[in-house]
């Protein structure tokens, strides 16, 4: 297999622009050497098959998701993560979308579904102990719970941004954050 | 086109099962009839093209989630609503990830999306409506946050749900209703 680092990256994000506008079928390794546009073949160079494709895929999806540098130094607060992360997605939508379609392909792939659940469950894992850590309000529950509206939320603004326009999704992300992240819920110390 | 609705309502369930197994690019109406184990060119008598069929298709995904009767009548609380909706998804995992896979669809097909939108959108405006009509705890915000966080649960329990492992769902479930629908949230009215 090739190692060029750039190369790789390249073929990658061209996997998955092709995932994102073609959807998982369309996924080959000719697509992809296509949409990067080199030589029929290069792809085969970097990737035994397509499955091994696929775990890359995963991977190069959080190298473009890792927030900018500046996010998460001074000053944290929630809400101010939560517009962050919205802005990436809206910068990155072509990145959610193969996500989604990887998620469904796992749904007839257990070899795959496995891989997203080790990836997503050590970064969920990661994300809970980050916002622990951090001292800011909120417990594990809320975390979790903060974790799923913003995925429900992700997936409508993606494929159906109309369904909320309604409700402002600031207000929305606000309002999660109030309520999924009270400063002591119920008396309860935070863990 | 043929108006025989059992025929037809076998061959959406058909579809809804050939979206679900082979994604959408593997949905035509050969592959309708295939699965449906009727004569080719049955489907093209319902269906005068693929658009029209995934227009019904979503209407169809509606009849197979219609809560049961009991459901409805009687004291209502919310915790049990969400109960039963988790159990009739985990029951018609097929209608949910076809869901999915016509809202990926619908990113790269306009006018999937808009219907989507409506289809969706009316949903969303009845659920609040019966909420705050019914008089259960809970503000307009919070119906939409608790929708949100229910898809994010759903989107992981059909594809990943290996992931929410170490929180049992039930838990989860409760504590959105608790903190998303407060009986009145921060000492405002409930509208």
């Amino acid at each position: 297999m090739r190692q060029n680092p750039e190369r790789r990256a390249a073929l990658l994000d061209a996997a998955i622009e092709v995932l994102a506008r073609e959807g998982s079928r369309g996924l080959t390794l000719r697509a992809v050497d296509k949409e990067a546009g080199v030589p029929t073949g290069t792809a085969s160079n970097y990737f035994a098959n397509r499955a091994q494709l696929l775990g890359q895929i995963l991977r190069r999806t959080r190298e473009r998701l890792v927030p900018d540098e500046g996010v998460l130094t001074g000053p944290l607060d929630t809400a101010t993560l939560l517009r962050d992360l919205l802005a990436r997605m809206r910068r990155e939508r072509s990145v959610h979308i193969a996500m989604l379609e990887l998620r469904l392909e796992g749904t007839r792939r257990p070899e795959l579904q496995e891989e997203l659940a080790r990836f997503q469950g050590a970064e969920l894992e990661a994300n809970v102990a980050f916002h622990l850590e951090s001292g800011l309000p909120g417990d594990r529950t809320g975390v979790v719970l903060l974790y799923l509206a913003m995925l429900g939320l992700i997936v409508d603004d993606l494929t159906v941004p109309e369904l909320l326009a309604p409700y402002p999704v600031e207000g929305l992300m606000d309002a999660m954050v109030e309520r999924l992240l009270p400063e002591r819920p119920e008396g309860r110390p935070t863990p």
